[in-house]
């Protein structure tokens, strides 16, 4: 699995790369069929929706789950982020974000590293998101919104917001998001299950809610390099795991790998 | 201004329809010119969002305003509406619908005859409800959804919300949105300002939050046959109007009528 030029300019460029087709709809159903045993654990690791008992993200399933466990070593979406990193990355946070049919909540504005900087002390904005689509992903069922090339601005002014969400989160004010939105526009990541994308840390997103009745459930792994590792240990490890071990791609076929056929 | 034979074929199958470009930019801008005077005023005619100062609708606009009082008359809305009613109409309410950015708030799914048989006594749902896009509608400023064709399975079940918004809404429960949604899909009303959007009093409609820094202003015009006028005043005046005079079509250029030019 290796990016081609066009991808990595189109990365660098707007902040974002859409990988249509990744996985497979076998590897799909593989994932899915681990999370309902997940999400009905009573544990930290499960945020649950300000206003309803439905769980928005489960964390740290790599540690939780044989599935993930291999999910995230990977080739399809490890390769191509250490191809754009060009070093080694620990695996920093793995959860699936279920903004569920009727009851998914709002994600403010916000990019990932004005959490990783100011919670965990992460020096600079490397590290990568890289999702899978568990369900199709529409207008209708809050896709991730993309301020188009938003990274380039570097980190935006943000402030913490602990009301909207179950979730704490630093947000970026509307008249910075008027701004960036006016110089790159916005697009949203949109697509059949198994897709894949990938995002920079310091992209601009948000997403809305989801009243429609089609779940969207999305796979997140965050890698990030080892020279670039974490620096305060606030946050509890399955917000951003403590083992900076180097990790290396298992094989193509890895997740079917010890199932019966 | 007449529909052809396909749109009021596609009105009757879908429930709605869009008729693009029906109002020019230079009457847009002329109904927009009226809004910040008719919005800054402290009036049970204008409704505020739930979470904040911001209008959310403000009713009663033809009785408040001169532009308002010539476009609930104008013959590009009136006409198609008395083509497919087959009889005289009256001005049954008349409001802005301002879903302004970043504080723009859900509609959660309803369809409007229940609140006009409920609340109002209006013995059929043959209102329809009659649109101008003020600005651009798109995927991102929470444009009105629309569940196909729901419109023919008759009134759905419905319950009184008054928690999600600042308007009593009597909603529909998410098995019946199911059911609908698998039979005839969602559309969204999306287009540029001047879009015309009619559609039926018992079609399930919803729509989104607006987190995008693009405002998402409608005007709205509901007209409902005299023979089919309410029977309850429960409501104020300007939810449902009492005077059930007929009214009768304007001249093509009635917007500018009186403007200096």
């Amino acid at each position: 699995m290796k990016l081609s030029d066009a991808q990595l300019r189109s990365f660098h460029d707007d902040g974002f790369l859409i990988l249509p087709q990744l996985f497979s709809i076998e590897e799909v159903e593989l994932i899915r069929a681990q999370l309902p045993t997940l999400f009905a654990e009573r544990c930290p690791q499960n945020f649950r929706e300000k206003d309803s008992d439905v769980v928005r993200t489960a964390m740290g399933l790599h540690l939780r789950n044989d599935v993930f466990a291999r999910l995230v070593r990977h080739p399809r979406l490890l390769e191509p982020a250490l191809q754009i990193l060009k070093e080694d990355v620990y695996i920093q946070q793995v959860k699936v974000n279920a903004k569920e049919a009727f009851s998914g909540e709002v994600w403010q504005w916000h990019y990932d590293f004005a959490t990783h900087h100011g919670e965990d002390g992460v020096p600079k904005p490397l590290a990568l998101n890289l999702h899978i689509f568990l369900d199709e992903v529409n207008e209708f069922n809050g896709p991730l919104v993309f301020i188009r090339g938003s990274h380039k601005h570097g980190p935006a002014p943000t402030s913490l917001d602990t009301v909207t969400t179950s979730y704490p989160l630093w947000t970026v004010d509307d008249e910075t998001v008027q701004a960036l939105v006016a110089d790159g526009g916005l697009v949203a990541a949109k697509g059949p299950p198994g897709t894949a994308l990938i995002f920079a840390d310091c992209l601009v997103h948000g997403s809305s809610i989801n009243m429609s009745p089609w779940p969207r459930r999305i796979y997140s792994l965050i890698v990030n390099p080892l020279s670039n590792a974490l620096t305060r240990h606030r946050r509890p490890d399955h917000q951003h795991h403590r083992d900076v071990t180097p990790v290396t791609p298992l094989s193509d076929d890895c997740l079917f790998a010890g199932v019966a056929a």
